[in-house]
Formats: C-alpha cells, sequence, structure tokens
C-alpha cells in the first residue's frame, strides 16, 4: 500500500501548552526508531486560542506499519499520561489533490 | 513574519464525501489567485468513517496574505454554500519540530 500521512490534531489546555512540545519529543524519538517512520512535524497555532493549539503530521511507508508502532506496550506506556489531559484526534490520510 | 501553514480539518457527512473534493478544487481555484499562496493538499482518510474525513493543508507566504484572500467578497460567496454542510476548523500554524 502506499504512504499514508498521520494528521492528529491535539486540544491542549492554555496552562498544559508548554508540556505538549515535550510530550512530542518523547514520542517522536520512539517512532523514529520504528520500522516504516518516514518523518513528522509538529505545529503549533500561530494565533493562541484556536481550537487545536497543536497538531502533528508525520508520514509512514503504510497503514500496517504506524499500526503497528501505535499497537507496542512501550508506546502505550509512553502516551497513557498524557491520554487525557491532550485530547487527540488521529487520522491516517492519503493526498488526492494538490 | 514567517511562512504558514494553514490545516483546515472537515467534518463530512458520509453522504456528501463525493462533493468535498469537488468543492475543494473551486476553493483551490481562487486561493491560487490570490498573492502569497505557496501550495495546497487535500488529504482523504484511508478509513472511512475517521472523525475528519478530508483535512486540507495549505502553505501561505504569511498570516496576513491568507487573511486578506478570505476576506474578499468573491471568496466568500464560494464558500457560503458550504459553510453548514461541512463544518470545519481551520488554524494557521508554524513549525516547531521536527
Amino acid at each position: 500500500m502506499a504512504k499514508v500521512i498521520l494528521i492528529n490534531s491535539f486540544e491542549v489546555p492554555q496552562a498544559k501548552e508548554d508540556e505538549c512540545p515535550a510530550f512530542w519529543e518523547r514520542a517522536a524519538e520512539y517512532m523514529r526508531r520504528q520500522p516504516g517512520f518516514v518523518s513528522t512535524k509538529l505545529h503549533r497555532a500561530v494565533i493562541s486560542g484556536a481550537g487545536f493549539h497543536f497538531v502533528n503530521v508525520a508520514e509512514w511507508e503504510s497503514p500496517e506499519h504506524f499500526q503497528k508502532a501505535v499497537e507496542k506496550e512501550e508506546f502505550n506506556d509512553l502516551v497513557a499520561p498524557y491520554m487525557n489531559v491532550f485530547p487527540h484526534y488521529p487520522g491516517l490520510y492519503e493526498v488526492i489533490r494538490t
């Protein structure tokens, strides 16, 4: 299957905005070690108060590679403390128009 | 100011999924004619039923260029019929980590 784009939008309480990049760093360090990982970029809203203050956009070789990476216990242990602090809306996408 | 990334996530009812790319084409045609436009990509969810079935990711020379583009009457006339059909969550971002 073709490459896929993960787009994951985060709702981050203003008081926790400094914590999000640090959490992203730890998750990115894990992801870079996984088979099929291509790249990842953390986006921060230019204007404070946006619905989603942070958005992660990552590229993976296939949906299966991404799925395997997030199913591992190491990853679950890593993200568990943040699951409720940062409500997030991940999806896997393909580019259909440019 | 530096380049900015527009990330706009769309909630699209399943029955309207075919209409979204056609709407995007019309909006993209308008955007390409505006000063400061750099690029735009329409992403479609790989798996049906994702929270956001489509995500537009576009690059602009500055927030001011984007703001001017969406304030014009021509753009408002273009998108008005779709505002309630496709609830959407736009934000302007900068890349802070790669």
